[in-house]
């Protein structure tokens, strides 16, 4: 399982993902599952990938080996948009599926996989968008300012409660982690080391990459103080009025 | 979708499951998803539901069928353990999707139900089951003191983080809300009234009953005072250091 965070905020985007599996290939600039496409002043584009490895590692080398066509449908340095950007990821993503569906449904597994593309091209605002298994795909709004991929559940109650567009890029990446602790205390394959990347609106730079490996200190810090102020925050609630009694005499004062 | 929770600890259970639907149908002792068997001073088995509401709804009626019944391998109130009266409950629920499966699954619909079965027989420890669709179960054993049903990933990291077999009860229903109000919140299929239902260890009654409604104050101050505490909490952990700088010049002073 993978677990991958986009959000966008009105400071920029962050990208953040885990790494269990480290096969990724790639010829550009790659990130364990985040790949970055970048020309420096000009565009940043992030796609992050979730789902049947063999399939999504198709998809990342096909736009690799498109960088040197001449055709902005081909090559995603010259997209004219994120939105374009995007739309040739779930094409290429139609196109390997299409071929190798039957193939791999024959031995029981699935081809299903999914991919964030986010990112900015000079003269257009930072965008951010969630490409689907069928191939199709949504463009995050500021009700909803983070998408997310594979294992999303554990980690999503800390970004309901924290995301908005305001949120500064820094709670973003402070969130973020939050979410990934909750993620990896949840689910064994999701799991450090995890790639964030920030990326500050306007700048058309790589802005900070991360990698966060197991035992990383601000991490344990943070997921450790997280977790003590949880339990006397907990600790410090009422109890329920109705279970007044329900302890047994001989319990310790409070 | 459904959730339902239930938690063994050393000072007794507690069970507790949302009522989106109210389609609960018995004659002996109904709270919503979670039914009642219940001799005073010598058992009390709490059996919550979760899953296609037809098959559940014919497992527990079978059941109250068989309080008639003067032989303990058909009546829950005759069964011997918890372990006696959970094997029931997987006997009936297989026999019921034997008959009923390929009906259903003729019009793309499922027959998956599962089951927790908890209580106390006088003679014996107090014991938690969760039963598999397919009708097998396992029992909750100190490491794993709980077990849920149907939406469960969203409330599982405050359950993570708080039980353990020394939880007290008052502690383990402030828990149990507040799994409650992530699922809640996440998941719009999942509401209140939340059911919970506290058995002391020993006691061989039903102890608390409560039916936790929408607006309930104490719910209410719950949530607000956890959810305010999470985000002062979120404030003062320290930002990432690789972030330092990544906020514009004019952000306010913190």
């Amino acid at each position: 399982m993978t677990y991958c965070l986009g959000v966008k905020v009105n400071e920029g985007l962050l990208f953040a993902s885990d790494s269990r599996t480290n096969a990724g290939v790639d010829s550009v600039a790659t990130f364990h599952k985040l790949f970055v496409f970048h020309q420096p002043g000009e565009r940043l584009i992030v796609v992050m990938t979730a789902g049947n490895l063999a399939v999504t590692q198709e998809v990342i080398t096909r736009l690799q080996q498109g960088l040197t066509a001449d055709d902005p449908g081909r090559n995603v340095l010259l997209a004219r948009s994120v939105f374009d950007a995007t739309f040739m990821v779930g094409g290429l993503l139609r196109s390997v599926i299409d071929r190798d569906r039957a193939y791999v449904q024959a031995f029981g597994a699935d081809v299903s996989s999914s991919f964030m593309v986010g990112g900015q091209i000079a003269g257009d605002e930072p965008r951010l968008f969630l490409v689907y298994p069928a191939g199709n795909f949504i463009e995050s709004e500021p009700a909803t300012p983070y998408f997310q991929l594979g294992e999303t559940k554990y980690g999503k109650p800390i970004l309901e409660r924290v995301l908005t567009p305001q949120t500064r890029l820094a709670d973003v990446a402070k969130c973020a982690l939050l979410s990934f602790d909750g993620t990896i205390r949840a689910n064994l394959s999701v799991a450090p080391p995890i790639d964030v990347l920030i990326y500050q609106a306007g700048s058309l730079s790589i802005g900070r990459q991360q990698e966060i490996k197991d035992g990383d200190p601000y991490f344990a810090g943070l997921c450790s103080a997280w977790s003590d102020g949880i339990l006397g925050l907990f600790a410090n609630l009422p109890d329920p009025p109705w279970t007044a009694g329900d302890a047994p005499a001989t319990r310790a004062p409070e």
